[in-house]
């Protein structure tokens, strides 16, 4: 299924070699690691920023300081620590999972949303409503227990492959967002996802991936029901959204599961407005953050912000550039501001 | 109001002077806290399964070694880490900020649930049902943003009082439940408040009162919506439940905000049946524990389990009694294991 899809990306299938390229070249990072706490990124004015922020707020006495258990950082993931084109890992993951189950569903060859997905038609999906999206994730996500779940996305992990970058899904993330991780966790942050995305999808790789435990990923959820089976309590994953943290939900979703105002957000998309701005209206220092897709050649280049069609997948709006030039929030250049992108491929 | 709540209960009010003096006799723990951990326990099952307990998590190369990042432990709160009796604290809360409230609300005077708060009936007030505890729910815990909330649980705390005990709330926590805590955290466990409480009622005390940060607050949570005020986002709270924390609802939330199992659960309810079926049912070593409320001259004594009446505040059922020797539970009697209950009142 996912070769059709490839097929129509086929133009951008160059990306694969240029990557790897950049990923070889990249320098060894542990000689610059004393000196420069982010070397993959270029200097300029985001890790400027970031670095300003750190300072701030770790300097006791200073007028910015922040007690370490104070020092919140949010990190949304599609598109802000991994890549989310040509489609979201968790959809790559619900279309793979359709192909899995179809031979105990014969009906689906003629039954849609299924017959798209089974037939590999992109553009059909691609025009899936929330409904037909609903129907699979219904399918590929619920009717099993949360040991259950966990289990078939850890093994699907590495089996996992990027339509157009043909790497794992995990293997995706952004480098320089890994760095700003650990030199905000080795400067006493606490490092949390806060994803559209569910919660349940993240946290079987977020430990192994970013270092972030399974209680610092919040994101989207399903209801869960407490049975017993063979004498056990299970939680069953039912059919039904329970939280959708994203836009508002992320502001709502930060003070549910952490109570606490950030002092650093970093997302990509409209979808992180509302955390940003959530984050930097609180009292002294605090900074956010927007990753712009503008680097075709190592990664991808979208949206209405870029002056490119919106995608769908990962939009940052010009209204959302227009607020952080309002709001000073920094935004990333993939091109410009990162050195290198992706980490080496594991041999 | 609350002069009538403790008028009903003045056969309990030698209670009073009897905890004062308990406290007060309490020898130093410093003195012993280098040999024994949990001073304020007795020898018995209960103090001897939970450093078992510890001994086998923490044993590098042992059986039962479970590593930091997954040593959990959970309590539930009230009945458990503090006095639940008469009423829930944040029962008092509400009934306090009704009081508090009528000037503004002329008409509460002659109406229902209203009435019988501003009267001080309390039989009528130990009747009501579910929808009108919702009634009184919604005028004092929504209504407000999430941050004038806060505030307004802050500047009640130091001027609550438990109409029997005559302290404030905050100082009616168990002691022997604190060196647990303490006990677990320099162990390398997270501690976890995991109640049927409102989790934005309880994270504003709980650093204070338990060393445990908001974040580590699970509880009842009501809807709340983000809205901009003078140019500002805020959390707008509606009256409208979220989240239920009580029952199936701890095993869920557990799930939903931890997503670890726990290795050690304490309660002291039906409520938290499933908290302690979830973590006990997990490999390794687990262990759950259930304070039962058997000493009358100290704090109370209630509930089925000790053969008294059902009190509907904390009810420990016989059939929990049953299961808790089924699945062997520890069951913590406070008239035996607890050499002190409450912390000597300050100065």
């Amino acid at each position: 299924m996912l070769r059709l899809i490839e097929n129509l990306f086929t133009r951008r299938s160059f990306l694969a070699t240029a990557i790897i390229i950049s990923g070889l070249a990249a320098a060894p990072l542990s000689a610059f690691a004393q000196q420069d706490p982010l070397p993959s990124w270029n200097e300029g004015a985001a890790k400027k920023a970031i670095i300003e922020l750190v300072g701030q707020t770790t300097t006791q006495g200073g007028s910015g300081f922040v007690v370490p258990a104070d020092r919140i950082a949010v990190f949304d993931q599609d598109g802000t620590t991994w890549a989310e084109h040509p489609l979201y890992s968790q959809a790559l993951f619900a279309l793979d999972r359709v192909a899995t189950l179809a031979p105990q569903h014969p009906e689906w060859k003629n039954a849609e949303p299924f017959k798209s997905v089974l037939a590999g038609d992109y553009a059909a999906i691609s025009k899936f409503s929330e409904k037909e999206w609903l129907e699979i994730v219904a399918v590929t996500h619920a009717g099993m227990s949360t040991a259950d779940f966990e289990q078939i996305v850890r093994d699907w992990l590495p089996k996992s492959k990027n339509p157009i970058l043909k790497r794992p899904v995990t293997e995706l993330v952004y480098q320089p967002m890994l760095e700003v991780m650990a030199y905000l966790r080795a400067n006493g942050f606490s490092t949390y996802i806060v994803t559209g995305g569910g919660q349940e999808f993240v946290r079987p790789y977020s430990d192994g991936v970013y270092g972030i435990p399974a209680e610092q990923v919040i994101g989207s959820s399903i209801v869960t029901k407490y049975e017993f089976k063979d004498g056990k309590p299970v939680l069953m994953r039912e059919p039904k959204l329970f939280f959708n943290d994203n836009f508002d939900g992320k502001a709502i979703g930060i003070n549910l599961f952490i109570g606490k105002r950030p002092i650093i957000a970093f997302g990509n998309s409209d979808g992180d407005r509302q955390m940003l701005e959530w984050t930097t209206a609180g009292d002294g220092p605090r900074l956010g953050l927007l990753v712009l897709h503008d680097d075709a050649a190592r990664e991808f280049a979208y949206g209405p912000a870029n002056g490119l069609p919106d995608t769908e997948v990962g939009t940052f709006s010009q209204s959302l550039m227009e607020e952080a030039k309002a709001r000073t929030w920094e935004v990333i250049s993939m091109k410009n501001d990162w050195a290198t992108i992706f980490p080496k491929p594991k041999p």
